[in-house]
């Protein structure tokens, strides 16, 4: 079908002419097009083997290191070895796991499969970044988005309450409070979406916050179907708003606190090569200054004051004639999450303890060590 | 750090050689770590730079099949080439379509960035699947969620209307309906979901479908907080959920032809080559015997009645005392997804009129052509 004729293409022409040069144009695109589709395909398989062979041996060398991780602690335990030659030896372990968990070598090992959350949601698309600098835009923008919200978090119920005094007399209207739980359900969603989408990606933020923004979701969802008017007396009717209101105001000054202290304490762990840059701050625990004497008192008050809420709901709907179902439901997930979150700050507290007293034992030099390792 | 001793591993040892024998292989496997990582840096960026070199072979094609389809179209217009020599040519140009849009080379196009709704809920999360595989495997997903889901759109709605008149003599207790409104919202947030990572891994899909599930959702958000009982008849108060249900069970109708008829005709087209795997069937009309007579006049009925519902809820709205805002979105709501319906049902028609009209004039050489050909 292509023409060998020579004409020059831009040319105006005439009839056979401008056809020929035509069909000269369409027949080279195709062969263009032929070649850049082998060229691609040899690329991608190419591209496909090589990737193969360097994820065999990234697999190997995560399980040599969790072998060899376990042979030092057992021996360290067992005093087989010399504990300066054991910390040493943990020291040169991390290295290790930086190297295979913390850079292109990640992007090897094998993808954790979407999980249930994700496969309802999005079904069994790929969210995972294939480059490293993919990989670290999903976590930046996860910790720039709790930021974000965290003022949102704030800024809606004050905004509510202080309606409710100067404007509405003491009485939500439903529209604003349903559309703050609509607000509320969404920002769950998303939550909980970025947070599955963070652990294929290999983070390793513990599951209960993912569960626990599961419930929150629900909760919010139910709350959308509970009319809050209609009673005839709205002081009692909106009693469980309002103190859930108060209770999303000091989660939100929470939520700050957190943002702030944990992302100084991600810094600092990265700076001391122990966190991977994936892991995730949220609702963990340690290390800064004066997150123990302001951030764990006011913790343990909000899961006390969930509880409360919870127990008080169950009690109105056990006690008042009128009870509605959505007052049992949100009693029971207030008083789940409440605790949910009661034992796993206290399962961190732990840990830290346990990893404080081992490093007295040892003396600081480990930690000092490291540091100016790594600083110099 | 690493002794030099030739201990044999495995073997019992004591303190020194103990000790000797776990250095050796935490070193070596540091040392393993650090050029495996080396291997995985240079082979992703060898990778990046080849992948960028195609790429931008591939933008280059693009554009020159861009630029060709043109003039092919405006000298076929303007008679200055031959029809037969045209429709060779457009054929052509099909075959350089297909090899760039529907293989290896469709990953090296740039990706479209996440839209809006995307952005809202995933953050700019990577989900554009990088193997042909995954990405078909995206879009057999999406069709085999779709059907899965249509039995469950025209199961739901029907048990529902059935236990009202069996059961619950004549009127919905709240708590059903708002089971089925979640799961509204849950199927339309699910679909929006999907398709938008459809598109950006190239699908053609008609926006307005993705915009119509947005609708959608809405809906089922307002709908969620609005509350069906407490009126002294729930017969009156309750018009508006039986219409609506009633328009589900039709709806659940023509998502299953839908699905059936477009599934063959996406079938053809891939035969004859004319479209790629990624377009979506959903809300596509075009060419398999029987849909005319059948779905059309179906989906026609659905729009009318979705308008009437929509008509029905506002003048409820204008006309009762206790009227409700729930009331007047999802009516506006309602009107503007059945008016979108139809003008895009509409133009769908016109093109496949057209389409129709100018194989007609040329003749069925080129359809019989190409169908030989590819069987061929």
């Amino acid at each position: 079908m292509a023409s060998d004729g020579g004409a020059t293409e831009g040319e105006p022409k005439g009839g056979k002419e401008l056809e020929e040069s035509v069909a000269d144009r369409v027949a080279s695109l195709v062969e263009s097009c032929r070649l850049l589709q082998e060229a691609a395909s040899s690329h991608s398989s190419r591209w496909q083997h090589e990737t193969d062979a360097l994820s065999k041996q990234a697999v190997t060398h995560v399980n040599t290191l969790k072998k060899l991780q376990g042979d030092v602690n057992s021996a360290s335990e067992k005093d087989e070895i010399n504990q300066q030659t054991a910390e040493k030896l943990e020291e040169e372990l991390y290295r290790a796991r930086t190297m295979l968990y913390d850079g292109d070598v990640a992007s090897l090992l094998p993808a954790k499969a979407n999980g249930f959350f994700l496969r309802m949601l999005l079904g069994p698309a790929n969210v995972r970044a294939t480059r490293k600098d993919g990989r670290y835009k999903v976590k930046e923008e996860y910790n720039a988005y709790r930021d974000r919200t965290a003022v949102m978090f704030l800024a809606f119920p004050v905004i509510l309450l202080v309606l409710k005094n100067r404007i509405w007399n003491g009485c939500f209207p439903a529209l604003p409070v349903q559309v703050y739980q609509a607000w509320l359900l969404f920002f769950y969603t998303s939550l909980a979406l970025r947070e599955n989408i963070l652990r294929v990606n290999g983070s390793d933020i513990r599951p209960w916050w993912v569960y626990h923004h599961y419930c929150a979701m629900v909760m919010a969802l139910v709350s959308l179907t509970w009319g809050i008017q209609g009673h005839p007396s709205c002081i009692r009717k909106q009693q469980g708003v309002r103190l859930f209101l108060g209770w999303a105001v000091m989660q939100g000054v929470a939520m700050l606190l957190q943002n702030r202290y944990q992302r100084q304490r991600l810094y600092t762990r990265i700076a001391l090569g122990k966190a991977g840059r994936m892991d995730v701050v949220w609702g963990e625990t340690a290390g800064v200054k004066g997150q123990l004497w302001v951030l764990y008192p006011l913790l343990f008050i909000l899961q006390g004051f969930q509880f409360f809420i919870g127990i008080l709901l169950l009690k109105t709907a056990v006690l008042e004639d009128e009870s509605e179902w959505q007052m049992v439901v949100c009693g029971l997930l207030l008083i789940l999450m409440a605790v949910g979150n009661f034992v796993n700050t206290v399962a961190t507290l732990i840990t830290k303890a346990k990893i404080k007293s081992k490093m007295k034992k040892q003396g600081k030099q480990v930690l000092q060590r490291m540091t100016s390792k790594k600083i110099a």
